[in-house]
């Protein structure tokens, strides 16, 4: 039996990459794609040639997802998909998300629910036991579907680190300073060249409010039906790099007990050995690799290990008694976006049984 | 009245520079230059031909260094000199630059000597009053000459801002995150394209141990003859990227007081205006620039600002009660190498009187 | 005496260069700036800062800059100027341009007049004997002004080039392949980086139609009032690579008498000696320079040479009997745009006398 | 059954290439690899450690390979292999592979041997016909083994599209430009980030030579057992630009009969059909690729279609009547190199029969 799902926002980076993975994937049948009025009406393969995502699809697929024309997301009608994908612009995903969850479930790639109280920003083998709260959302909005985001793209990284080591030594702060790729801005306009070749930004807009906020939901404990933030503070300084894909990030954290490389280690490979969504499609074997180069995880090298699905640390050092230095590597347009909100799909559609 | 000067390990990245720099100097006149046995006899215009340095040299320079005949760093007569500047290697430095030092003061950008208890690490306009040290050095080692090191690149950026931060807070903890150029890796062989092109190398073997070490000593208090280590800590992780000049870093500092990024930016702004190398020729009219561009400092556009010498900081925020977060930017090669040991050399001359 | 100059479309990146060189012209006096209807009633340094060349200008200058209110460039008034600069994109210039030359000389940097019959395209150095074909577009338009656009940015090097070759040998043909800069492409949006980064892109809209045609009748000989264009020709392939500034070019030609690189690079040498724009105060004092490097011209090493206006070519090697093949190189956004729309103003201004 | 390979030079990055695909590869067994004297006797995983090819290798090979002793070049018996890989540099390469082609055939990616008469330069699916000048050689040598090298990295490349243009339209001239990647520099020392980071480099040492000399001959005609270089001309321009891999090569072709962009794309594609190469393991579905891109090829996103092995073309443009302008693409380290080089030894192989 397979899933009938649509993609609003499809015409974008994220969009496009989305309906690319789903259209080759077993579970799902792709009905149905959407975008702003400016570009419906019009066939979908416009949008898809000339890139390598559309470059890249078998015939078959290709040729299905190419004449499919785009529909105006503000008027699209969820009711002919089990399952919506959004990849809105945030402004937007406000208000369509919403009423898009009124009769259909939605996986989301953008921020406009994150923070919200009733919503879990599910993060595939580290917090499936937030997915409860999508009840609770559910009955405060009298909504028959309902609205599950994905977490940023360097928090889908970070976060993932952070939990193992919360799980073992308690975590206090974690000071992070991010090296962010090109392809984490999109592709309307995205970064000039102009601005960042040889260069480095250290500035992204909106960027460290979400890498300080986000870890602490994720990472938060349910309880009474509601999400008690974790109680450690990040503090975050964002920048761009001239690099392609994969956001690196170097991490200090301090912990509540005694923390030593070797512990850290062993925590790391160890961490989601149990997890739920373990033989899903689009899990990895490794929720986190240690990277056994000492000079990595380094983006081009590293990025693509277990299809861009697992996140690389590496350079594990001591940071006083209680503190621990890593740098680790998450691959942006892969589990930081398209593909991790796929495989958090995956896990929904598993466990509510509605659809597998 | 003319400082005669010679530079040993001319052929080198940094020596290259520092004679470009003498050369054109009005205190200064280059008498000599060295490298190892396997450039020694040669013309130094072969080794200065089709490099920048040697290319943007006015024509009478140019032609009395081109000409000039690189001797034998081993056995070179520092005698000839007033002043030697040494761009060795750390190895041969640790030698050769105690042979010079017994009849020849001697600024160096190596290593060799840093650590060195009866050392000082000298950083124009934050710890003149090190100098004294050197007397202890010769008296130490019976020497008429000294070995006068400056900081590490990055260091010489990271610390210069930490001193302000220091005198009106007190500093408990810095964290850093260092993205440096490939300039600072010399040129023999330098980084390699293929290795850096579109990605981040998140490690510089030896590199970050100086970045915990060096500052504390740059900012430690000169008592009774000797330097006692400053005593807040320095996590470091230091990585390379692709970009040409100007070690950029993300600082996160904890001081004993209170601080707010308003107070931080006075106290930077405020910064060396009374240092005894104000006015020097080579000292930059602020010691620490602070950068009006909401997303800088960036290394091209700021890294040559007021000649490469100042230290320009940006995107002052807080970081809790008792944190910061900002970033700073050195021009590694020239504050950070040649044009900083300069600037020490300007200092040494003016103060000692025996040349100015 | 000051010449008045305002400046059409202004906000542009070759506007805003056009500006704060105009700015600091010892000839000129900016008294207004325009844009389109979107960014007018702004102040200019809404625009400037944050800018390269906003920083860069000196403070008075930059302070009458950025209080400068942009006005609509469709309903400017030229009169107020003696001289108007237009960076305009080529859809507004064709109509807006005939405008303003009803009353006031216009210098452009834009292509919509370039193959006009009755227009020139003045390349300083080159063919200033062009000049006397303004008359011409004067009398066919009865305007009072006139409209005098300059060359394609690469085309600025390569005819410059081409005309001693055309002296000394003849021109039959030339095989021309490009390397273009990223910022010949503008600011808004420009390339992204995502699509070159690591890459080069073999195309660019309409450029090599350009680059076939310009050198032509930048070259045609003057006769009876118009220009008959010369009768070699340019098969051009134009490409963007990650570089920041500086088109580089090879060049295949062939000649209709015999060619050795000993000749050419002579005739490179010598051409333009005789200019009458030489002594202008934007003029080279060479309009070619012959690279010493063996591996030049480079675009970061030799783009700035004598302040962007000299053409940079090298590694001059036969090609056949009557061929040659060299590279050349041109500061796209100097010589290649504003400050060549400056030297052409300059010479214009100094022959007509009208001004000084 | 199975074919013995050893490979020499097998510690560059060539060689560890070919090792890798080697290893992989079901047709052979990797029983020895060489180097020089200062790598001998260390295992052969001290080199594969950290690299790409040395990473993505499963298990099983990657266990044996990296236990392999290193021999030394100088010394290595080759008798122990039924072939012999050299990826030797061309210095030793000259007398080694003579002295391991006494008893073992050597296919080789040095260009020791190319321009030797008695030796053919084989390309796979453009000149199989000259295999036979091997026999030649093994005569006039008295060798039980030969020499068969493959072409210039960017020369694999641009003498494929040469081909068909030959046989439809004939050729009179070529002008080439190549734009190529960093990887071709090889590892030791490689390009400087440094030198090339957004820049251009227009010389390559010795590559120009190499771009002229091959496609005459691998398109020459053999004729009573020796290969008559083929008539037209080819003049080379050879730049080094900022891209990983993938050699882009800007082509302006003259030719015998009239020739237009559609007739030169069937030619392109209909090209290779019935290479004996055909259904090897190493050999792509199309020797020529056409691109649909209008601004491809592109390296990044062109170069690994068919892993490599085909070589795209794009931009077909007139040049006059008789002439074509295109630009093609060739993966310099898989078609231009080892993967080249197995094509290669394939072909020989299953010709031979000897092995399979």
């Amino acid at each position: 039996m397979v899933i009938r799902v649509a993609v609003a926002g499809a015409t974008g980076a994220v969009g496009m990459r989305l309906a690319s993975i789903l259209a080759r994937h077993s579970w799902f049948e792709v009905v149905g794609v959407s975008s702003s009025s400016a570009s419906a009406g019009r066939p979908y393969g416009e949008f898809l040639a000339g890139t390598d995502v559309g470059r890249s699809l078998p015939q078959p697929q290709m040729d299905r997802l190419f004449r499919m024309v785009v529909e105006d997301s503000a008027h699209f009608d969820p009711a002919a998909a089990d399952l919506l994908f959004s990849a809105l612009p945030s402004a937007p995903a406000q208000k369509l998300e919403a009423q898009y969850a009124r009769s259909t479930p939605v996986v989301s790639t953008s921020s406009a629910f994150r923070m919200e109280p009733d919503t879990p920003i599910l993060l595939g083998g580290v917090n499936t036991e937030h997915t409860g709260l999508l009840e609770t959302q559910q009955r405060n909005r009298c909504w028959k579907g309902f609205v599950a985001p994905k977490p940023n793209c360097a928090v889908a990284g970070l976060a993932t680190t952070l939990a193992p080591l919360r799980d073992t030594f308690g975590l206090r702060s974690a000071v992070v300073t991010t090296m962010q790729a090109v392809s984490g801005a999109g592709l309307s306009p995205g970064v000039r060249a102009f601005d960042v070749l040889g260069n480095i930004i250290p500035y992204i807009p909106r960027e460290e409010q979400k890498v300080a906020c986000e870890p602490r939901k994720i990472l938060g404990r349910m309880d009474d039906g509601r999400i008690e933030l974790a109680s450690f503070s990040v503090d975050a300084t964002c920048t761009r790099v001239p690099v392609l894909d994969g956001h690196l990030m170097s991490v200090y954290v301090r912990t509540e007990r005694p923390i030593s490389p070797g512990e850290a280690r062993r925590a790391f490979e160890s961490f989601g050995r149990d997890a739920p969504t373990r033989g899903l499609p689009s899990s990895p074997k490794r929720t986190i690799t240690v990277c056994e180069n000492e000079a990595g995880p380094q983006p081009r090298l590293d990025r693509d290990r277990e299809g861009g699905m697992t996140v690389t640390v590496g350079r594990l050092r001591s940071g006083g008694a209680e503190g621990l230095r890593y740098l680790c590597l998450v691959h942006n347009t892969k589990l930081g976006a398209a593909k991790g909100a796929v495989l958090t799909a995956e896990y929904l559609a598993s466990r509510f049984l509605r659809w597998v």
